[in-house]
Formats: C-alpha cells, structure tokens, sequence
C-alpha cells in the first residue's frame, strides 16, 4: 500500500528490501492517474525520469551502497520550483516559451542528493498570487476532503496531494499564507519556516521582502526530517517545558465556532488561561498585503506592459494596481513593518511558543467563495489571509498544524516562534500530536476511494 | 589666538594651563561676530550656556581633576541636531512651534561627555535637501573662500565655519553627498563614516535608508579624534600599506582641467597606474536619489498636505515628487542597491582604497548656478553631487580630502573604502597630508580679514 504512506515508512521499505523503489514508484504514479483526476493537483508528470531513479536507487541497493536518508521517496513542488531540464511556468502561460531551467531549485537540489525523486509539478494560483488554486490556464485544484470546495493557494496542488495521498511530501512557498492557508485546509502539516534560512535559489520570485520556501507533510516526522534535509541543518533536542500563550484580539475575532471550540480544547489541554495580543493587527496585515502587491507588481511590470493579456485576470487585476501603488505607501509599510518586527521580538522574551488560527473556518465552496467577516458576507479569496497575513510581517517560524476530531471538514492552527526557533514549533506539535489533538486529517470514506 | 586653531591645540592649551577655558570660549564667540557677517553659517548660538561650560571646565582644572579629551573644545552643530532645550528646525520654519528637544542628539551627547561644548547651529539647505545650502527662511551661506561663490550643502554652515576658521569641528549629516559637496567647495576635512556606525538618535531624518551623520574638521587628527570619539571606539593602527586605485568611467567625465592635473598628482605620487571602474555608475545615481526622494517625500507627505506654503519652495517641490513616485520605481532602486553594494563590495577584495574626485570643479558662482556636464551648462544644485550619489548607495565610508596647491578655490578627493575601514582612510589621508598635497586651504588674504 503507498497511498497515504508516509517518506519514512518508505525510505525505511525501500532500505530494508521490503520493496523496491521501483515498485514504490510504480504504485505512486499508479495513485496519481487513478485519483487525481477528481482533484487536479498536479501539472506536469516527469514519469520516466522518477522511474529511472528508482531503478537507480534499487541498483545502488543491489551494490550494497549506503541509501542516503530519502532514498526513493516522491516528492512534488510547486509549479515555481525549478527542475533541471524542465520550463518553469510559475502557473502562468506567460512564462512558456522560458528555457528549460539549467539548475534544480536549491531545495530541491537537497532534497535530490537525499535521495527523493521529484515526481510531480503541483498546481498553484498564477504567480503565487492568490488563496484559491483556481487557475485560468491549469485549472482549479479541488479540496480531497470535498471536490465542492476550495483547496486553498497559493499552494493549494501541494496540500492537496499530501491530503489525497498521492505524494508523502510536496514542497511550496508561502509569502502571506500560501502554504499555511491551503494546508489548514486541506488538513496536513505545513511549515513556514524562518524568512531567510531556507535558500530561495531557482524559486520563481513573487516579492522579495516576504517570500519563503517551505514544504507540506503527512506526518510530523517527515516534516521536521524534510526541514532540516532543506535547511542542511541536524536536528537540536526539542526543548521540554516550553512557554505558550494564544493569541487573543484579532485572532479571536471570526472564528466559526467549531474552530472556537476546538482551541479551547487545545488551551484547555496546555493548560493555558488568558491570551496575547499583538499590537496594530490590521495594519500589520494591510502591511504586508502592500508590500507583496508593490514588489509583485514591479517584477512584473515590464511583462504586463507587453503581454497583459496573457496573464490569469485575476492575477493581472492585483499586479497592475500593486505597480500603481505609491512609493510613499510602500515606505511607509516598511518602516511599520520595522517597528512591528521589534514587537513581536519583544513578546517572544515572555513566551516561546504563541498559538493561533490559521484559517477561520472550513474550505469555503467553490461555486460560493465566501466567508463572513466582522458579521458580513466577504470575498473568500481576499479574506482568507486574515490570520495568515499579520504573521507574515516579521518573518517568524509558522508551523500549520491539522487539527483532529473537529467533527468538521479540516481546520488548523498556526504555531508560531522567534526566528530559528523551529525546535519549539516541533516540541509544541508533537505533544498535541501524541495527545491525540493534531495530525492528518483522514479523509472521508467517500474520498478515499473517488 | 583662537582662530584656525585646531581642537587639539585648544584643548592642550587648557589643560596646560596656558589659556582658560573661559578665554577661549569669549575669543571664539568674539571671532563668530566679527566674521560670520559676511558667512552666514551660524543660525543660532548659545553664547551664555558655552560661556557657563567654559567656566565649568575652569573650575574643574582649579580642583586638579582630570579634563575628558575635548575639554573646553568649542563646536558646532548642523541645526538638525537636537541640543537639549532648543528647538530643532531642521532649516526650515515647519518645525517652529514643535517642543524644545529633550535631550541631546546621540553624538552631540557623546562629544559634550567627553567635554567638548556646543556653541552654534549652522545653516543648512530646508530639510537637508540640497546641495547649496540657500535657504529661504534662514538665508544664504557664502564660501569663505569667495563669498561670491556657494559654500555647497546641504551642510553648508558647517563646512564654512570650519574653513573661515571660527570653529575647528562641527557636526554635519550626508544622504547624497551633504557632507562631501561642502567640504570640497570649502576646502576642509569631511567624514561621512560607514553606514550604521554613529547613532543618528536625535538627528532630523531625510532618508532612513541612506542618512548618515559626521563631521567636518581643520585638521585631520581632529577629524580622527572626534571620529572614535563619537563612535565609542579606540583608533586602531592605521596599516601601513594600502592597495589604492583611482576610479575611472564616471568619475574621470566632466573634471575640470585643475581638478584632474591635482588627480594625476596625486595618482603619481602614489605610484598608481590605470584606474578601476564601478558598474552601472548613472544607474547608482539614480537609484540613490531617487530612494532619497521617497523616502523624504513619504517622511513630510503629512506636512505637505497641510503646511505646504511653509516650505522652501526649492525643497518643497521635490518633496512633492518624491512622494508621488511609483512604488515600483523605489523598489526597483532598492533591488539595484542590494546588487550595486555586492558588487562594489567584491572590489573591495582587491583593493583597500578608491580614490574619486568630490565635485568636478570650484564652488559656483551665487549668481550663475551652473556647472558645465557633458560639455552643457547644467544646474549646480541639481548636479554637484555627481560623483558623491553613486557612493551613498553601498554605504561606504568616505572622507573627503582638501586638495593644496591647485591655484584655484577649494577641490576636494573622496577617499573611498569598504564599511567599518575607515583607519585606512586615515592612514592614506596622513600619508598624502605628509606629502603637502592636502590640507585645509587657507583662506586668501582678502577674506582672512574679512
């Protein structure tokens, strides 16, 4: 069985001889052709060549080499990602008549020397650029827990294929909430790590004071494994006791009340009276919005300049009015966002771990996209940031977390930490993962076999 | 006699006994109101609170306690620092009814604590936008060289009270060159040390991106002295040997016949041969003024919307498009910095120090602003900073060196190394002192009695 198996238990089948990494392949791309279709999360297939690196993988087994810690595990990106050889549309037809890219992207580079074999490009919002993963070029990416409902994005083909159990690890970039969106809810593990320490080499830019690589898992293990595997870094001890608050004021505010419920339940298990709050919530998130729409905006200029047309008019419509933006405003958001970043840094003196939604409620439909904010009923492509966009800011560690037993369709919370701190977001996720409060959420019965 | 004497020789005369503090201080306000009449670079002094710190050094060589360096040393500020319990206007009268300062800017605090005492504010251009120092509120500074002629800006009060010799050291702030331009058009020593490495606390803000305080000086130990002094550090020895180039390209256009044979001087003395060329140098001047623009822009764009009739006509129209300015323009500028910087940087692997001209020629005429660029007559305010813009962008530090015995006015060297280098500017600096081929000018006789 490969559908649902985690990187580990596959990398361990594999080294073990229980399986080939053939086999395992077989099965995966198998898995793909036979479920995806209802979901559409992936663009491109490099089915020969991942068949060609099992053999290989099996081959070095056959010499008795040692298997590097991935070895034969599949693995998808984002269609940003750079692999060698193929053209990187970025989800755009604008981008395809580029030349091959020459390089794997740096992330995807680490991950190859460790053995994983890049399977699938993953669909995405054109350009990174939106909450929906519906795409005017390569169609929409439907939710595995409801093909009626969103998957999220920007990322949103990533998340999807980890939740419907085509691939164990899928690979994404998150710049105001574009892997934690779709990985709430889509019900899988996310991690936005700290802005800056995972190289962003041969990942197609969107704005470069904001933009981060991370990746989606099934388990925890695999997402902490593939982190340090990226981050080139060997995992420190997870500290034991750990300070943690939740986050009150905005994040408090239009929660449906499943999602209410379910962080009581969380606070409630921590032990955890009372709540934080950041200071000038809205405007961090109108901060950030500005930032990414400005730099977006002038990456793309001289192409919306020549080939306008060419681009998703829902992508278009934002970059042209970032482009327009004036220079005032994005000066102004960046000098809030300094003083934002130092307090935020200042909290973290008091707490090591802050807790907080990261999407307010289930997917939202597709043929309905919209959510109530503040008692009204609001665009959910513009509004599914609201937790996700403030917490961008001050490039801090995000860890989305799948919650379990919320007699709902996926929700997640984000755990967030000082810069570097990932051992604290691992510490937090594993106690409420072994106290039966987070992991994948399983999909319905109807699901799993559409 | 006080004038022209340097900080040292004053402060050695009062700790020897063989002056008082006291005599000191009423024989340089005394030279300030005979002098600057025909100057105009002093905008306020604090006669009576210099007179009363001069008489508190007295009394404390009188109990035999041990003086800090500068005891007694009369000094001057650019009437953007704030001196606790005067108001800071910055040159302009926007700022006129704002609180008295608090406390003293950061640098001001650093040399009073080591005993030298605050005597006058100087004149600026309004805001510190500008390279002429012609003021509508607060008047002209004239070159006391030729007080036909600009003194250069914006510190332009600070630059000319040195070169007329009524205070050996005095406080200025550089952006785009508003230290260099004055000094060169002065005649005297100017630092603007690496970006970040003085504290800018207390000093009216222009560009938070590009703004650095320093200082202007008579003589270059005072220059040193006064460095490490505000910076808290301790000189380290200056290296003997230095890798020097001059810069070519950009910075061998448009000198005048005086300023390049005092170059070739200088390049031969040195035993240098060839010169090296910084990349995209128009591009790096665009980009530092136009980052400048924006950022001042966004900085008074409150004021502009309700006090607009209160500025300088001069600063304020350009405040006006700074802020009007497309975000993709500054971002795109900021984008070329971070490339700009890596590669001045890297030349910095083969060489200590670069050696640029300040300005290409003597200080204009009052009358006849214009200044000759390729091979037309081009305004002097908008164009003295040709050679210093493309400099501000990486954040090097520069001093800015007086040329003797060109047989002209004032032309000044940029001296030119990689951030926190500033001992070899020293070093090269003495090297070419020694040589008697830099030193402040002196005055001509004319105007030493005028």
């Amino acid at each position: 069985m490969t559908r649902f198996a985690s990187a580990q238990t596959i990398a361990q089948d594999i080294r073990s001889g229980k399986r080939s990494a053939a086999s395992v392949m077989q099965a995966v791309l198998a898995t793909i052709h036979q479920y995806d279709s209802s979901i559409g999360s992936v663009t491109h297939l490099f089915a020969e060549q991942a068949m060609q690196q099992a053999h290989a993988v099996d081959a070095r087994l056959a010499r008795k080499e040692e298997l590097p810690p991935l070895a034969g595990v599949p693995f998808g990106v984002k269609d940003l990602f750079d692999i060698q050889g193929h053209v990187t549309t970025a989800g755009s037809i604008v981008l395809r008549n580029v030349p091959p890219a020459a390089q794997d992207a740096a992330i995807v580079a680490r991950l190859r020397a460790a053995g994983a074999i890049p399977v699938a490009t993953l669909n995405m919002d054109e350009f990174a650029y939106g909450f929906a993963t519906d795409n005017a070029h390569y169609g929409i990416t439907r939710n595995p827990h409801d093909p009626s409902r969103m998957a999220g994005g920007s990322s949103g083909g990533s998340a999807a294929a980890v939740a419907a159990g085509l691939l164990p690890l899928t690979l994404g970039t998150d710049t105001n909430g574009s892997i934690r969106v779709p990985a709430s809810l889509c019900g899988v593990w996310g991690l936005k790590p700290t802005m800056g320490l995972l190289p962003r080499e041969g990942a197609y830019p969107f704005s470069a004071s904001l933009d981060v690589v991370g990746h989606f898992a099934s388990t925890l293990d695999d997402l902490k494994t593939a982190f340090h595997i990226m981050a080139d870094t060997s995992p420190e001890p997870e500290p034991q006791t750990l300070r943690t608050a939740c986050l009150g004021g905005w994040f408090a505010q239009n929660l449906s009340p499943a999602l209410a419920a379910a962080i009581n339940r969380v606070c409630r298990y921590l032990g955890l009276s009372g709540t934080v709050e950041l200071p000038q919530t809205p405007t961090a998130r109108a901060a950030s919005f500005l930032i990414t729409a400005a730099e977006g905006g002038t990456l793309h200029l001289p192409r919306l300049r020549s080939v306008a047309q060419d681009y998703d008019p829902a992508t278009r419509d934002r970059l042209l009015a970032g482009a327009m933006l004036p220079a005032s405003t994005y000066v102004q958001a960046q000098r809030f966002r300094r003083w934002f970043r130092g307090q935020v840094h200042a909290l973290f003196e008091q707490v090591d771990v802050l807790i907080a939604p990261a999407v307010m409620c289930e997917a939202p439909l597709l043929d309905a996209p919209t959510i109530i904010v503040d008692g009204k009923p609001a665009s959910a492509r513009a509004n599914l940031g609201l937790y996700t966009q403030p917490l961008s800011l001050p490039g801090l560690p995000v860890l989305c977390l799948p919650l379990l037993n919320t007699n709902t369709l996926p929700l997640g919370l984000q755990l967030v930490a000082a810069p570097g701190r990932e051992a604290a977001l691992f510490s937090l996720a594993r106690k409420l993962e072994q106290a039966g409060l987070a992991g994948r959420c399983p999909l319905p019965a109807t699901q799993q076999a559409a």
